[in-house]
């Protein structure tokens, strides 16, 4: 094994995981590298974000998928370059040097220029981006239930989502869900249900991927459940006042940006030519110009399909990729032929907007509502690693779909942001009842439901 | 309902919960207090810190516990103090009056005079301890298996736990258990089945609660499972460099408190009596000298029972005294006799050491090994809240049990210690792969099992 070919895999998302999956029996000695011991199914993170799962449902230890694969070991560090005359990977944990490499970094939420709006706005990447969003979610209500003045308290359970995408339709839907069918019961002073829900998009329709009857559908759909649909609407500011729209401000409990992404580090890494969203531009066998022995897949890739069209940032995308990447390695590894440029296929889309309602579009079948929403849900339970997860987030459905409930309510202390950069844009300067008590002072005498 | 008994209940752990419940035919208003928005099942909170459970298995919202109670309001706040003279409790969200005042705060660890161990041997009493734990046993594992110096490795395989009592016992064994039984086949460079547990008690023998058999067989049986269990050995040091008993430094990869508790601060609030672990001295009532109206139950109170010993600060008597502490405010409030003085009955001790390894002291019947496991099991299902957590957490002890597996491996980014304070004893000063490289520098080249 001392002599194998030394493949080294960036990154334990779908791209990266197939593609060391897809080099099982070829001759190699993989090391994969992430900073993150888990690997995310991002596609259920909004549910993590609004209580109906936990992060163990949709987060599994990288090391623990691969333990069966003799010829991957699964490093976890922090990568901070690649010397790419050397063949070196250099990360915290040491340097890796490297025959064939594959990147598969992802991509993160990105603001147009605007990063100051990143503390008030989080995106949904990561685990600890979906605790935090549950977390100012339901520290709203809480602090609403304790708020005196009514328009304060209006503020605090408004919601604001950035971007009319799958992911913001999805974080839309479900918030809408939640205030309305599971919290109601629970508070006294404030009435959950009328909880306000706006979806902000600046294009002309959301689900702009979708045919146009199904976006129209699901904007129904939305406006059904009292989610308020803003269409061709660009938000202009983001700040502790709320999200502004041209001069009107709209004061906000949290807010959640699901409007923009960008690649990771590797392009700068790679010293390599990007796109506008920061992705490396590969070849047709998605290597690296001048580079045969690299490749850039998934999120962090650009590449086009076979129309021109840019191959989307979704979890199918990303494995077509890992696979494609590995049969090119093994085809090397073995000495045979060179599989020809990747090609992909799209299978199609599905975008959930709540209980009962989704939209699929696959090529031969397109569903909507409650058929649609069956699709969605045996779909991803199959998409899940593991038996048990499968069985663990199909009860947590059931059990929610007849219960109305939201298992996972919890608010843990935040896991980075300072409790003032954290604090929701509407709160009139509560300290969050997680951190010290630095400006309680002047809090008035409550009376409250009790008089 | 305006001209109702306000009662106000601080705390919505056991204790509370249950004073709660005991008033709930009472023409009452009560306002429960808590700083979190989850009531903890700490009995079960190892788990969650040895990646068996996931936190939503045991900590569900005081408000959807409570939501049924109509003359409840749970309200999420820090307490900072009590006016005994006017009768107000003073918070973040406000000042909230009270005709009755239940005060049950918990306790928090201690450490005997040496906070400053603190950062580097955290305790067992919240949510965000146990996943702060969980970070650190599993971070240790990953630096290992990513670390050259075979004396390094060897610190951070190695965890103490200080303190013989249940925690310290069920903790030594999880840990064991998860070391030798879920990772082996995970990791390539390192056997974490050859990792060093360390139980370290101050006193002649662990679990002193316990009969003198049931504490041998608890040391033989965590022995078995490789743990090393010292006692008569008093931790004189925890630092950096790791664990002191003596002039002996034990380097270790991660190190668990659960030595000593102190209580809450209710003592300070109410300038009353305490006792050497700040509880406060209570009347036979449960009431606090001088102050009929405010009662201290719970982990915050010191109890004689019958015999003249201390009631233990377990979840049974936290129980007990809340209903007791209802019982009396109900009879106020009817004009009903007030109840004798509060008794407390024990109905025994239970402690796991780990797979299919207990020990049950109960008046009648004593168990260990597999049955006491099994009566443990049952008994800590049937003692959660609600149908859906009592499965979930059936369903996930039942699939370990068959698969040896441990579900919630996640490391999250670490709550509130700074990079610094949080890093391991052992861990030759690399950052925490969450965190920021700040001091990669002068990582050796390294060659791993792929040479």
């Amino acid at each position: 094994m001392a002599d194998a070919c030394r493949v080294i895999i960036l990154g334990g998302g779908f791209a990266g995981l197939e593609a060391a999956k897809g080099l099982e029996r070829v001759p190699v000695a993989i090391t994969l590298l992430d900073r993150q011991n888990h690997h995310c199914f991002q596609p259920l993170l909004y549910q993590v974000a609004t209580a109906a799962l936990t992060p163990a449902d949709v987060a599994w230890p990288i090391r623990g998928i691969l333990s069966g694969q003799r010829n991957v070991r699964v490093l976890m560090t922090n990568v901070d370059g690649i010397d790419t005359e050397r063949r070196v990977v250099t990360a915290d944990g040491g340097s890796f040097p490297y025959d064939q490499l594959i990147v598969a970094t992802g991509a993160t939420h990105a603001y147009f220029g605007h990063e100051e709006w990143a503390p008030y706005a989080p995106g949904l990447k990561r685990i600890e981006d979906a605790t935090e969003i549950r977390r100012r979610i339901l520290i709203a209500f809480e602090h609403a239930e304790l708020e005196i003045d009514a328009q304060r308290r209006e503020a605090l359970t408004t919601f604001v989502i950035v971007g009319g995408g799958p992911t913001g339709v999805e974080m839309a839907g479900a918030i809408a869900d939640m205030a309305r069918d599971a919290l109601p019961h629970d508070f006294r002073n404030i009435d959950p249900a009328r909880a306000r829900v706006l979806l902000v998009e600046a294009g002309p329709r959301i689900l702009a991927a979708f045919p146009e009857d199904l976006s129209r559908y699901a904007k129904d759909a939305l406006e059904r459940r009292g989610v308020e649909v803003l269409t061709g609407r660009a938000v202009s500011a983001i700040g502790p006042e709320g999200v502004s729209i041209g001069d009107h401000v709209i004061r906000a409990g949290a807010i959640v940006w699901a409007a923009g992404v960008a690649a990771s580090a590797a392009a700068d890494w790679l010293g390599a030519d990007r796109d506008r969203a920061g992705r490396v531009k590969v070849l047709p066998d998605l290597s690296v110009p001048g580079f045969p022995e690299i490749f850039v897949i998934g999120d962090t890739a650009a590449v086009a399909d076979a129309d021109g069209k840019s191959v989307p940032g979704i979890a199918p995308a990303a494995k077509q990729m890992g696979r494609y990447a590995a049969s090119v390695i093994a085809a090397r590894v073995m000495g045979d032929r060179a599989p020809g440029p990747f090609q992909y296929r799209h299978h199609g889309d599905l975008a959930t907007i709540g209980r009962k309602a989704a939209v699929v579009k696959l090529r031969w079948l397109t569903l909507r509502g409650f058929l649609g929403w069956l699709f969605w849900g045996v779909a991803h339970v199959y998409f899940l690693i593991g038996l048990r997860n499968r069985i663990a987030v199909a009860f947590s459905w059931m059990w929610d779909y007849v219960t109305f409930g939201r298992r996972s309510r919890l608010i843990t202390q935040p896991a980075n942001a300072g409790p003032a950069e954290a604090e929701p844009a509407g709160s009139s300067g509560r300290p969050s009842a997680a951190a010290p008590a630095e400006n309680a002072g002047t809090a008035p005498q409550r009376g409250g439901v009790w008089g």
